[in-house]
């Protein structure tokens, strides 16, 4: 199986999802309407929705809920996009001008507002309650988990348990709620929707992490980013945390020291460097295999077709470094 | 009647609302307590809840409900104020210190954006679809509605039409829910509901009506504002919307000019000159007074009560110009 196959799996799903993004995006103030479809015109990949998706298909859904509920949870993640985007004044946001750049922070942070409350009158005519739920907790728990980013910011003693707190909230309750909603439609019992839940959670765990490892230790050709985004930004994600148990004392304490206060291009390169000499990146990789294999395992008492395949490719896919 | 033979009538509910309000703030990320603590212990008037309570109560409604409802109505016009205060780069709010000037804007945004996601949840444990639809509608409406306010900046030639658009979206849609939703609650029945749906709206017109005029034409010491705040920021508003109608031709070259550019201090006073010289004050007040009258008229149907005389009594107390 590779990445078209998965996609063919769930190409006319992915279509309808795009005419519903578009439907939606009906408001009779049209810069709404314009900054909507420019963010959603970008593309992105849709990863979300495939999950849930390839949730439904696995259990043989065969209605349109999920083409809804995954433009729900579309709504919702861009939403966070483009209030991110404002927080961190972000200048790009994949490959294009962020909306923050072209419309200004004000329409930005409405707009995001906007989407925010398009989601839930969705999610109000789906009327599902315990979908409502799973989303409205989804929702409030990603604005407490960005909370607590910031509130932890340079703090050089962010524990693992604190650290996956922060991607729990930023990445992987999302995912999870769509593989748990796709679990649902499917009709599986309460048993398949629990692990369906934490197979999504620990794929939106590692899909962080690897984005955190590529943050540091990426190819800057290929993620089109700036290796050390997040020492910039004061963010102890999993290189780090790695890193610190293994250094010199001395080593230790310029790493304390460099994350304090915004670090420079040679601060950030030592970091690199130290992250280099310590192999962080075959340790972080090896460390995220394990979530792989965990999610993997949370799959067996799933039905084997071709769903479940595609979805044990796409946890190993999400990590991958090279795409 | 009087003030404070309304909030006698209501004295219990709204204690109860106090307790729902920092109830639910239960987040297990600390900060997000303490900025909506700081925000919601600053006070403001629970206007829209008190209206809630006086429409559930003309019925008769005995529940708690509304107390819930109102919570959520309340998050709901919290989290705009948090945002509409970062899009101003507001210095003060109910006296005190903005939000956005001691937490910063990055974690205000997203403080507002945990009690969007807070309400919702609460709106999804009452579990009531309709009152969801009205809800979820309303957040949309305003969302909407500022960024309609946004592309209309500056703009001299906003007709009477737009600016009823604007003071509906971001005032009347919120009161006119509140009124809806306690007549929902009181059951009365298709008629009824929506005669109460029209109260709130015309008083949520009138109410920011009102506010507008002040911001002119208020006594500074009274209103503790700045007059002309809405002319600096490029708002077009019911005074400045009469006196186009009423100046000499030289005159309205000149109002023109400038609102299209940020005003100085003695643009601002200039117009404001020019209002008294045309009464503007006395035309806006016998303008809203009409509006006044009109939501007084839609009660006609409905129960002759302490709380229709209390609602009366709220129609022109929201308008009063001394309180």
């Amino acid at each position: 199986m590779n990445i078209s196959d998965v996609t063919q799996l769930v190409k006319d799903k992915l279509e309808l999802l795009e005419n519903e993004l578009k439907r939606n995006l009906d408001s009779d103030v049209q810069m709404v309407n314009e900054v909507a479809y420019y963010v959603f015109e970008s593309g992105g990949k849709r990863l979300r929705p495939v999950f849930m998706f390839l949730s439904s298909g696995l259990g043989g859904y065969s209605g349109e809920r999920d083409v809804v509920l995954s433009g729900v949870v579309e709504y919702i993640h861009t939403a966070t996009l483009l209030h991110d985007d404002v927080i961190d004044g972000a200048k790009f946001r994949r490959g294009r001008p962020s909306a923050n750049q072209i419309y200004g922070n004000d329409i930005t942070v409405l707009c995001g507002d906007f989407l925010y409350s398009r989601a839930f009158v969705n999610l109000v005519k789906d009327g599902d309650p315990k979908v409502q739920m799973i989303l409205a907790n989804a929702a409030k728990t990603m604005s407490e988990g960005e909370v607590f980013q910031l509130v932890k910011t340079a703090n050089f003693d962010l524990t693992f348990e604190e650290y996956e707190k922060i991607i729990y909230s930023k990445t992987a309750v999302l995912f999870s709620a769509c593989c748990e909603i796709g679990a649902m439609l499917a009709g599986f019992d309460e048993d398949k929707i629990k692990a369906m839940a934490e197979f999504g959670k620990i794929v939106g765990l590692s899909f962080q992490m690897s984005d955190d490892i590529l943050d540091y230790l990426g190819d800057p050709v290929k993620t089109g980013k700036k290796p050390g985004t997040d020492l910039k930004e004061g963010k102890m994600t999993l290189p780090m945390l790695l890193l610190k148990d293994l250094v010199e004392k001395n080593e230790l304490e310029k790493m304390k020291e460099i994350i304090s206060s915004e670090p420079s291009e040679d601060e950030i390169n030592y970091i690199i460097n130290l992250m280099k000499k310590y192999d962080i990146k075959t340790k972080a990789e090896n460390f995220v295999d394990n979530y792989t294999l965990k999610a993997k395992n949370t799959l067996s008492n799933l039905p084997q077709n071709r769903y479940r395949d595609a979805l044990e490719f796409l946890a190993e896919y999400v990590i991958l470094r090279e795409k």
